[in-house]
């Protein structure tokens, strides 16, 4: 299934809740891939209406024509599809994954349902029982850089969050080797307003997000619980950490900034030296090393993820820079990378060119 | 001199090297001052225009005939302004600086050039020996906050900056009253594009700094040197702290955040009181508690610094959150403030509006 | 009532539907001017809130402890103010504007409701029979340059529309002096978002209007009925224009180009002289004539429209350029220069400042 | 050469002078494009720096280590390219587009400097009398809407410019159909700051250009030769226009409203069938009709130029929105439709995705 052989095959797809951004990213995506074949998208608010008409900027696209259904979960299992990606809001996991597992397509779900393992700590975090406990074993983390092999074969992938990718993909070389005191980590996030979702709110309305930024979601930010899990499992002990996001005036990108203290007798060129071992062959994250700024606009609509770092000797803390487009790397690009891993397709189809 | 007869007195004041963003802002501060009257403006590029002709939003002031004439330090020692302003680049202190002060006019220097007291600490910093150490000894750090008393009496103000105003009013407070581990001291800041000044450089572009956000000056950037004596100051101790600037995309404000650990024993309680206690009377410092955000918005175009702060029980950290317009109190507002100081005005003349 | 002595009056004034725009422009202005005093704040959906609460930005004001009292008539009527100022959504004429005539205030309206002197215009394109036609005659279109001298004595002042007032006071000296061909005139306008209004509305997101810009309301946008209006009655026969709003990334301002064909003989120095005959004494206008152009920022958070002309020999059309503030200018500033008339104060009163 | 079997071979492609905007778009256009190799990238400036070291978003594509070589000719001849793309500034024609020629190679030139088929109007918007005069007759305008034919077997392409193509494209099926009276015709633009290309320039600086709009170039704008040639020799003799460009804040993407009044006996219908008539079959233009608005949103990023109109009954103009990317179809995309085209592939290829 993994082989030569599947390479060339055709999958098709269903997009489910695909009129908000992360949504329309994908679509965006899925219109460049050359072996994903989109049949069927869903969404509540704009069932009836072609792509074309929701989204002119796909007008001439493959997909044009191609008409929202409403987000019942038998109009996907029914639609063709064999993989399933839900970009719906949080907590309607129970209700949109399920039918399509049963049915026997496979799911990559966008949002956080199914991206922690303790149920105890969505609960903590989220406030409610989590709706579908039953399915969290069988979840894998959908980053393919930490969990290659098991999306590979996962029935259902819980794809990360945009602020989780940023700060995980900085933090595991450095926790997975020991290098760094655990309890020494601070995080300063800043985001692009798209962010907040596709939204009828007057908080991110252009008025209130431009020439202005503001710090958020003090002192305990939803996504915490999902980084401080996947930097814990690196470190092999609990990592509890600060993470500040802040939002800026730019429609898409992350930019975070990591401090850490190392580990007495940890040398500058260890830090290195862990990045390049865990990152050198991956195609998406860039080392920047010493040498340049993680610079939003360089990842923008790209599945890149840029990566920095500079010790600093007068305070002994290393500080990691890292840049990514919160609808690509952040969400449906990485999104695309396990598609292509469930699919037996090389890993950057569809995800090279800007 | 200070008393109530000589609030009503008007002095002259000269506006020198006034047609980058510090001087154009010191301007649209004097047009609304009551008792201050502009009466020599200075620019090495502008020198011969009308100020209405370098900027046209000044045609209908009071000012907009006022002439730009050459920086030349005879001009401003001769123009009858009894005190000289400099929003000069840094580095020209000695040439601009000692000859009005020679000739009796008293200075507030908008740049770096006298704000450090260890001329050893300024060549760390700024890679060369200072111009003009003499003028070391009599110069006042022109943050009335801390240091109104000798403002008053000041011939010579060191105008803070912009970042280090953001960090040095969040932080002092604490460090005065010993409630912080002076180690565990991380700080996060966002500027907007006004802070780089008035240059043609292709780095601070349109199309350059739209859409994106970037870190700089890491890891010791010139800032760092004043941020750090003055917290030193405070706590009575050397402190040495992580400061990351940020680049994004807003004309004007700066955003910071900070992080700390308390000592032993600190409850919540005591940072709010230190606060409290501090600011209570403070008429430009808008202490938001663990209510509000501290927000660009709220401050920009006004001299307010807003101050929120948070307890993060899971890590012990205390985060400070400060928002001000690095224009106003970041630089030509705060200057104000010390002009009216050295000319006996009641402090918040011509800065209380919108 | 006008005379020198009523200038020194202080008098009470209540903004009703202030948790617009607008409304927070109104509230702005009103805490710099020295002889109103505003007395009550409504809103819906504010309602006992404090002013400082909704708007962080004004919490050290002097009105940051009013409460916002409920929008209902009576609640005007009864609060001690002389002058309403009504901020609200179109269309809400009756119900808000009757009851505090009927005792015995003063109304400035910033709703198109009271604008149109003719209601079946109004009834053409607003969609909806004119809900209080008997308050139309007593109304004054409340463009001082205009009409000053009956908005001193009027009760009911209909304040212009933000575009209307970009394109009037640019073709009503031409107009007025039958300088041009009235079938001519082609108008196209781009406006800052807030010209949109503070709402929850996704087509006004940060991320559907940031890197973008479109026209709408073509071809017969509804502010063309007001502009009409009043371009007829400058030429003194009907005049019917082309009208092209956009809607471009700012927060606040609006630029307007202007094409038009003089008559026959109409030289270039006809223009200039009509623009400086007409305006050379007004406090708000300024003439950039065919040196500069005009541009928002040098109109932003002021009550000045800049306005500069081209003559094109090739086709031998005028071009006219003008800015102004939306939030200004184009609605609560122009409003203030009402409520100084009405009162008898100076015309330019608490409006000089940025 | 055109056939069947070229459409395969893969080609060698210089970029010249590719560190400006257009230049860099060009670069990431070709990163994407299968049958295009870049062989050779120039810059005076950046001459020895690799090209991922110069843009670090094309760190992972496949020309990363790609170096940028001086732009002296000579270079150029002998890079084993087939095909030189000159993204210099105007006025470098003679020096660096004759080697190449001469070398047997097909130039693309991005600049104004052969798009004008009359020297002497060269010299009436430039300044200058035209330096290379003598290859002014064997260039082709690179707008294949137009020229699709010409350009195949062109040794020396003139691609448009941003606003000519904007505008061109909307009148010219009207024009050739005599649909228009051609004294009517007015044209407001609006263009993102890339427009003014990548320069240490004051009035481009992010301060400047953010928060504001403004008009330039007036009354005759240098493009307007351009576009009034292809206009007239649409209409078969001599339009004038009125165009008035203005400088928003985005980054990419040019929009523009035209106003003209059709000749007496046109109907609605009749415009229509005319864009349909010329553009049905057009790869990159797309009709929005009199559904739909032009919006940047839709084609930023994209070779898409959407256009939209309205009879507007009450004036009896017809107005027309077109929307563009000004780096892409506005600049390097067209380029690339014209590289095609010389190469005889699909005309599309490379371009169809964003």
């Amino acid at each position: 299934m993994h082989g030569q052989e599947a390479q060339n095959l055709t999958r098709k797809v269903a997009g489910v809740g695909a009129s908000g951004y992360s949504g329309e990213e994908l679509i965006r995506l899925l219109t460049r891939h050359p072996t994903a074949e989109l049949v069927c998208v869903t969404s509540r608010s704009e069932a009836g209406k072609a792509l074309a008409e929701v989204y002119p900027k796909f007008a001439a696209t493959r997909y044009a024509g191609l008409c929202f259904s409403n987000s019942d979960p038998a109009t996907v299992a029914e639609s063709g599809a064999s993989v399933a990606i839900l970009a719906l809001p949080h907590g309607l996991a129970h209700e949109f994954a399920a039918p399509p597992l049963e049915a026997g397509l496979r799911v990559i779900d966008l949002s956080a349902d199914f991206r922690l393992k303790d149920e105890a700590i969505y609960e903590e975090f989220y406030g409610h029982a989590h709706p579908a406990p039953s399915l969290l074993p069988q979840s894998v983390y959908g980053m393919p850089e930490l969990y290659r092999d098991q999306i590979r074969d996962a029935r259902l992938v819980a794809s990360p969050g945009c602020y989780p990718t940023s700060v995980i993909l900085a933090l595991s070389p450095l926790l997975k080797r020991r290098l760094l005191d655990t309890r020494s980590i601070v995080v300063s996030s800043m985001s692009g307003v798209s962010g907040a979702g596709r939204k009828a709110d007057i908080s991110y309305s252009f008025v209130e997000c431009n020439e202005t930024a503001r710090a958020y979601g003090l002192p305990k930010h939803r996504h915490l619980s999902e980084i401080e899990q996947e930097l814990s499992a690196a470190a092999g002990s609990t990592v509890t950490i600060n993470f500040t996001p802040h939002l800026i005036p730019v429609n898409r990108g992350i930019l975070t900034t990591i401090y850490a203290s190392p580990q007495p007798g940890v040398a500058e060129g260890d830090i290195a030296a862990a990045f390049h071992e865990a990152y050198d062959n991956e195609p998406f994250i860039r080392l920047l090393g010493g040498r340049g700024y993680a610079d939003i606009k360089n990842v923008a609509f790209t599945n890149f993820l840029d990566l920095a770092w500079r010790s600093d000797p007068r305070t002994g803390r290393v500080v990691l820079l890292s840049a990514e487009d919160n609808l690509v790397k952040g969400a449906s690009g990485q999104a695309i990378q396990s598609l292509n891993l469930l699919c037996g397709w090389e890993e950057t189809t569809g995800l090279k060119d800007k």
